[in-house]
């Protein structure tokens, strides 16, 4: 909650058990920050705002609830109310919720559940983490061929209550495939006696339940939609997923993105929260890594000790930085480009022609100044600077080819583009730049 | 489009001059996936294509052209049609148009277009880049205090099709401030004679004209609106903002972070249509920063020669690379939790406190572990093999220290965090862990 003061206030209230305002004072508050207040608030405080909160929003505000604060909550007012509080929930919050707890309490709590909605919730349980089916709901409006538009608006003023969104609603036919898609705006245009199949558009997008929840985001955004229906494998309509699930899809795959490009393991946990331990356990894999690669260039350096005279020895961290900084950049550019799906593995010539290009332009203009550099800053012999641009000059190309090739050939063989980022460029630029420079060295 | 068989079709329709069915084969598809087609053809097949769609989808076609087929086309039509189509677009959309052009050219285009939808625009050109203001658009559905919903829908029933969403409607005071906000979902439950204000909702989220468009997203985001209201200075509502741009303003943060973060100048443009001079242009500066910066680096390793054995030359890789992963970890965390605002620069002594932490368990697994291969891969003495574990040890800590601290001082001093990322940190890093390495080796 951004306003401390709102926050002061309800505290006062709470501490003077002025239950009445209290509630009064809650009911001006939007439900997300609610639960923002609820989720600092210690157990017996959480437990006494729970239980002043209207029955009809008390889902909504368990759902924002952070995990743990759910947790509490759920050992507080015991089973069969946390059942209560799944069946009001949509399909795809429960979903959330239940899938942090062990499976035994899930069992437990779903005894309590009502039919339909432990069905639903069994079903989005078994789909695949990070697909259109554990991302979408179950709640949607569906239509039949023959209702007229009047029928529909009725339906609508008595149903809209339990549904994620009204804004556009579903024709299905009698075996429940998807025939095509009514935005709630040309109903409320329409004359009340035509029928839905009349209005409704048949150049409908959807997703497949086990599409990648990426693929879902690109297809919503490229559209503009407000929420995109998800089909199962035989085009029965199962559910929708809505923009808002869609923005966090969006946010969530950069800083996973992000993550691994930056020698992270992925994690979903909020920074601030998470142990050392667990933290130091993300990062020790590409540190380890990382230390047992450079293995190489130990021993390269060490080889051709006789060669690398101080001269050369001191350009090392020069030649490895630029050239990591230039692989860095070119997998960063085919990386995003993959996840955005402006390029597929397909273009890898394109993109390998056009990096060629690219660094042809980059490594002259560095390896004229570096050549400067060499002969005036450190007043190196001639040999010895163009033998230092010559490195330099097919370090650039070459990490800069390395650098947009590997993400590309990464997708290609169903890996994750973001894990051919700057670490692993960089550790083999290392190794590729030490080998060029020595080789140059050997003419001097 | 990814169907290149309904490509292949229209091609054909075209090339057969079937006008009739072609433009009966287009109105199967949606606007964007016939701008996709669109965008692809040459000047003459582009036009002829323009030239059947139906008058209303027009303006919606071009505003989803790319900005090279909208110049292309607004020469073929002319300025005349090409202003009729900017009166017809939505302002948000004919601003984005608009803004690539020259400022003559805007000037006389305008001067056809309507004054109400003139005004309009020339308000939002005026709004800062990545501002609320300039991503708004105007179009939404305002009421007064005493309209009643049976009113309300007889409005919307007459003016929708001109509005951006009619999913949330505005409830304005005669001095055109917002006091609530009306989801349709609620108006269509309503009894005809309820007055708006008795429906709306008070609690309503709001956004200023001047906020910046990251910090409108996470708005959005965490309240899951599908659409935001914009006010002015004096609180006077002048747009809204839709989930559709915020999924663009997410998809564009993180892509120019991330840009940011590999040592690339951001670009909208798309990598693939880019020239290799551009790319090189958003390349070099961090490249020649890097190598300016490893003069540095350089001259220590000069200077301290007599104490560089090649035992402790030939571990720089390996400590500059491992200091630089460590210090990019933080940064990455810090970076990210800072655009996500889950870290603020007041939690500045927490994450270095964690960071300390997280660096202790770290440095110590490295440093044991680089001690034994020291001593058992390159048979180096007890001595050099301690101090190259030291070595370790304290790059490892300081590279996480500074990796955490420096995006938050970027923040605290208004700068972007995403500056303070690997290139930077890993030159700072390269400097420090040297020194630290000759400090040590003076020891031995």
């Amino acid at each position: 909650m951004e306003n401390t003061e709102i926050k002061t206030k309800l505290d006062a209230l709470l501490d003077s058990e002025k239950m009445g305002e209290m509630r009064g004072a809650l009911m001006m508050l939007n439900v997300v920050d609610i639960a923002e207040y609820m989720d600092e608030l210690e157990n017996d405080r959480m437990l006494k705002v729970y239980r002043i909160l209207p029955k009809d929003i008390s889902a909504d505000v368990f759902a924002y609830l952070s995990p743990e604060q759910q947790h509490k909550l759920m050992t507080l007012i015991g089973d069969s109310e946390t059942a209560r509080l799944i069946d009001d929930m949509f399909v795809d919050d429960a979903v959330d919720f239940l899938e942090e707890l062990p499976a035994n309490l899930v069992r437990r709590l779903l005894a309590n559940v009502s039919d339909e909605q432990r069905g639903n919730i069994n079903r989005f349980l078994k789909y695949p983490d990070n697909s259109a089916g554990s991302i979408m709901t179950a709640e949607f409006c569906e239509f039949h061929e023959g209702v007229t538009a009047a029928d529909a608006m009725k339906y609508l003023k008595k149903n809209s209550i339990d549904k994620e969104t009204i804004y556009t609603l579903y024709v299905l036919d009698p075996t429940r495939r998807l025939i095509g898609t009514l935005p709630l705006r040309r109903l409320i245009l329409a004359e009340p006696g035509q029928n839905v199949e009349r209005l409704m558009e048949t150049s409908f997008v959807c997703v497949n339940t086990l599409d990648d929840q990426e693929a879902v985001a690109q297809i919503v955004r490229k559209y503009d939609l407000i929420s995109v229906p998800v089909v199962d494998k035989e085009g029965r309509m199962v559910g929708i997923v809505t923009a808002d699930d869609i923005m966090d899809v969006i946010q969530k795959e950069a800083t996973e993105d992000i993550e691994k490009m930056n020698a992270l393991l992925p994690s979903e946990d909020e920074y601030i929260k998470t142990a050392p331990v667990k933290l130091a356990r993300n990062r020790l894999p590409w540190l380890l890594f990382m230390m047992f690669s450079s293995i190489l260039t130990e021993t390269i350096i060490q080889g051709y000790e006789s060669q690398l005279s101080i001269a050369f020895a001191a350009c090392i961290p020069m030649l490895m930085g630029t050239g990591g900084n230039c692989g860095s950049q070119s997998s960063t550019l085919a990386i995003r480009g993959l996840a955005l799906g402006e390029i597929s593995p397909r273009d890898a010539l394109r993109v390998l022609w056009k990096e060629f290009r690219v660094s042809a332009i980059v490594s002259v203009v560095l390896a004229i100044l570096s050549f400067g550099i060499q002969l005036f800053v450190f007043s190196r012999t001639v040999p010895e600077a163009i033998t230092i641009s010559c490195a330099m000059l097919c370090t650039v190309v070459l990490s800069k080819c390395i650098g947009c090739i590997l993400p590309l050939l990464a997708n290609k063989l169903r890996l994750d583009p973001a894990i051919m980022a700057a670490p692993l460029i960089t550790t083999i630029v290392d190794v590729c730049s030490l080998l060029i420079l020595v080789g140059f060295a050997g003419f001097v």
